[in-house]
């Protein structure tokens, strides 16, 4: 890997994270996709970024993903790695993405805002990065139902446990998390009246939210079709379904999709286990 | 609850969370404290902030804690918070506080910032939200420990798979987490050759980073006092429990605990179960 030049700094943006699955580096890849910002992968590294005596990186990270910025300076946690590159990417809201200090421009822009839009600005992008949390509980709750008891131990040392966290999770807690994000889509005053269904988290474009929450109800569709299934059937979530159609659809994202460079989920954070998943009877 | 005036504002900020537990509203206060800003605590209204039928926060949260800010929105998320009010603190690192839309003086400051000096300071601030939410994976990690299988049952319900995951999480997990915490205050470039201890995490100033790992550690240290003793006495993590004291005497976070008014650990994230805690052969 060569070091960004200080002098005649190119763009780029390097992804460190393992090779094989989605994995978290997918919210990463989808926000860098969905801006058509180009980015290249270094697996090999990754052990390097997790450790002190290597250069990449200071601090150390404790896990992958990690993103080097043009400066070559490395940021790890999902979260706040799109919290960063959001208003670059134009996925932090309207005014939320004018706090971009990724480029000339955007810096140049972002001293022009007023004193209220400033505020409103930084509120804005916390509203997405809120939002975008939440939709990472989600998938951090989808991983621990097949890995209730420990990441170290294989799912087969946590059958029992894992049959018993699945129960709660099919019943209560997805039903749960949909109507969360159904009663924030319902509730977005920027979408009232559209006749298109009301597909935005924040405003009426996307967000890093929006994408996050597009994989995260994927990989449900791929971890639990079966209960998947029976709750889209039932109409109440139809919004949040209708945002998953919306976001495969997007410029950048649908044009990932096509490229085949989308990896499939396999056994990853989100896992297909028969056992674990099935209808449940309505209360 | 009076909303804030529109015309006549004063810098008020409320704090929805649950009465009766430090729980994650501890975290804000923590940084509130640290930074002397007054606010207020509203327990009864945390019902309306989760509906979207109520007037209080839009979008609807999924859980508090919930802050308020001076001009009237709410934010959730612990993370979300913290970075939002950390440059108001002066909690987000000395550039990276630059970066303060709550008050006209901070949005001045922020403005006359270079084009260098606004990048390093977001990605100083990322830093901090970087290591703000590893160390909150830590506080997780802590509580699933009791509640393995569902949040939803109680303890008594999944005593088998919680003694299994306590055994994991004292043998590999916490050395885990203070061996991470360990080599970043270590690599610290801002800190070395000092005599005192390395105790910061980032720069040589507390962030929001330092005020969690501090609490974390507190409650690890209620949680699972016979494990975390053996722990500290092995020497390895000197920097990680040095930074514990130095954050405890810290003016507001001193002043804090000296009041009374810092609730004690109980049931709530961090649980004492003396057959969850003992101590480990070290291998």
């Amino acid at each position: 890997m060569s070091p960004p030049e200080k002098k005649q700094r190119t763009e780029e943006y390097i992804l460190y994270y393992w090779p094989g699955i989605p994995g978290r580096g997918e919210y990463v890849r989808l926000a860098l996709e969905y801006a058509g910002i180009p980015y290249r992968e270094n697996h090999k590294d990754v052990p390097k970024i997790l450790t002190k005596t290597e250069k990449i990186g200071t601090p150390p990270h404790f896990a992958p993903p990690a993103l080097q910025l043009p400066s070559g300076r490395v940021i790890s946690q999902t979260p706040a790695i799109l919290n960063h590159i959001g208003p670059r990417c134009g996925l932090a809201g309207v005014l939320g993405s004018k706090l971009n200090t990724l480029t000339a421009e955007g810096r140049t822009a972002l001293r022009e805002l007023s004193d209220e839009e400033l505020e409103k600005a930084e509120e804005e992008r916390s509203v997405v990065n809120q939002l975008t949390l939440t939709a990472l509980d989600w998938c951090n709750e989808s991983h621990d139902v097949h890995h209730p008891i420990a990441t170290s131990l294989y799912y087969e040392e946590q059958q029992e446990a894992a049959a018993q966290a699945a129960e709660v999770f099919r019943k209560i807690r997805i039903p749960r998390w949909l109507e969360y994000f159904e009663s924030v889509l319902a509730s977005n005053p920027a979408t009232e009246g559209t006749n298109e269904g009301r597909t935005y988290l924040v405003g009426k474009q996307t967000t890093t939210a929006d994408l996050v929450l597009f994989h995260v109800l994927d990989g449900n569709l791929f971890a639990f079709p079966a209960r998947l299934g029976q709750l889209r059937k039932s109409g109440k979530y139809d919004n949040v379904f209708a945002l998953h159609e919306r976001v495969k659809g997007e410029k950048g994202i649908g044009e990932y999709i096509a490229s085949g460079r989308r990896q499939k989920f396999s056994m990853g954070l989100f896992r297909y286990y028969e056992e674990l998943d099935g209808e449940e009877k309505e209360t």
